[in-house]
């Protein structure tokens, strides 16, 4: 419990529900007495915790919680009103660098009134990286804007009559793509995905919309790929360091926008709720909601 | 027929359907042959075309076309690609201030990694002034992503399940919205609108999306409304004067984020495919497409 706002929306909702709340790990008298652990991180003496069952991350993410002791599960915060948010993100930066806002938003720092052609729709081949909770629906809200919309995730299942290629097929998928959206979770996988060799396999003048997460993308490898003309543009919600320093390259650089990770933020009572249902799924027996695979990684 | 390109394209698009066409004053040898013409702006001696039946008007506004000879009359170059383009840009628009982009590209632009609080899409009380071909689409969109979505028309008639409201109830339009969308066509009534006056009547902190037409806007009343925090943001594709002088303050103000004019542009090919859709319904006694009623001036 990072901050005082939150804390008072968490005991409020624990007192409605009759469940027992310790807020931060200074007010733990008795370790064997807590049972769930909502956390960003884990401490990393968490073997202290000796009847722990759930480790419930506050974030939709779990890359930054390390591998957890045996018979502890992980529980990742899901909610349709993160998902929300992050397809509303999603959706403008795709609208953005289809219709040449870094340009626009460039030339207006220098009072230049000056139109450009721009493309149609349905030139603009969009691939949505990631086709889960935030992916599909962003996948689905762009190709009713009569974008060409495919998608790529690890197993490849078409979704929803969107042609969907899988982990073998990404040569193709980046082949067909100009304006590209990443969504991935951080994984073995997808660690350092966004290099030379990756953005090379995309056309010429392609677009990037990065929602994943920053370890995703080498930034070195972003910039040589915006100075050969691979990439024209960008809109990054991560970054690589994050939070990016105030001297770093990308800031100065016309030719990308950059948003300080709120493409997504957990409401208060959205993640007090999500704990509440851990704990109550668990104490009955049922599968916890947001149960993370430990083989997958999410 | 101001551009070569163009040109091209048109007289293309004309041999294909055995149509005459004469490309540029300059080379109409017999005025009296001359029964359709397409522009921007009609000569100032429109007169010596005496057999002069419909001025075609290539953007969708005609507020450019002063009043014409009795009997001719006036057609805007409607078309579903344009109606798609400015809908695209409006809720572009709507989401970047929605979404603090103009907090973030001010940020960015000083190296400043900072997150802010946002408002949930229920929270944004979206108005959209002009619930035509362009405002009923982006109503839709945006009620489907979950905001709060109101429409003003001069008729007050509701669309699609879109509480509408009419010319008497602008006051509880006003009071009821924080995110403005002006789509209306400029008329005596539309003209000079947003005044000091009128932005008074919005809840402070709003935001404005325009795409109306610049002679709507007072921008010294703008910038009075954002000093006094009524406005927030604004997003504008016209201005007043427009194009804006390199010089203007507008530019400059963070609060604001200016593109010139690119709402929508027109596609050669639907503007000459219109033109000919005019000459063949006016042809067959039918009513010719786009046709514009003179007393409400669209």
């Amino acid at each position: 419990m990072s901050t005082q706002e939150r804390a008072e929306v968490w005991q409020k909702l624990f007192a409605d529900a009759d469940e027992e709340i310790v807020i931060g790990e200074a007010a733990v008298v008795d370790h064997d007495a807590i049972t769930h652990l909502a956390c960003w991180k884990p401490p990393a003496d968490i073997g202290r915790y000796r009847n722990l069952r759930v480790v419930i991350s506050v974030g939709a993410g779990v890359d930054q919680v390390p591998p957890l002791p045996e018979g502890v599960n992980l529980s990742r915060t899901l909610s349709p009103r993160i998902d929300q948010m992050v397809c509303e993100w999603v959706v403008m930066s795709a609208l953005m660098l289809h219709r040449n806002m870094v340009t626009y938003i460039d030339q207006a720092s220098r009072g230049i009134w000056k139109p450009h052609a721009n493309l149609m729709t349905r030139e603009t081949r969009i691939g949505v990286m990631g086709m889960g909770r935030v992916g599909l629906p962003v996948a689905r809200c762009l190709k009713n804007m009569g974008f060409h919309v495919s998608g790529f995730s690890r197993s490849g299942r078409p979704n929803d009559g969107i042609t969907t290629y899988g982990a073998r097929d990404m040569d193709v998928f980046l082949a067909d793509t100009n304006l590209l959206i990443c969504l991935l979770p951080l994984t073995d996988d997808t660690r350092g995905l966004m290099s030379d060799a990756f953005f090379n396999k995309l056309p010429m003048g392609s677009r990037l919309v990065h929602a994943g997460r920053g370890a995703q993308i080498d930034m070195t490898a972003l910039r040589s790929a915006l100075d050969q003309g691979r990439i024209e543009s960008a809109m990054l919600d991560v970054t690589n360091p994050e939070p990016l320093p105030e001297n770093h390259w990308a800031w100065a650089d016309p030719r990308i926008i950059i948003t300080p990770h709120i493409a997504s933020v957990t409401d208060y009572e959205d993640g007090a709720r999500h704990v509440l249902e851990v704990i109550d799924a668990d104490r009955n027996g049922r599968i916890i909601p947001g149960l993370v695979d430990s083989t997958l990684g999410y």
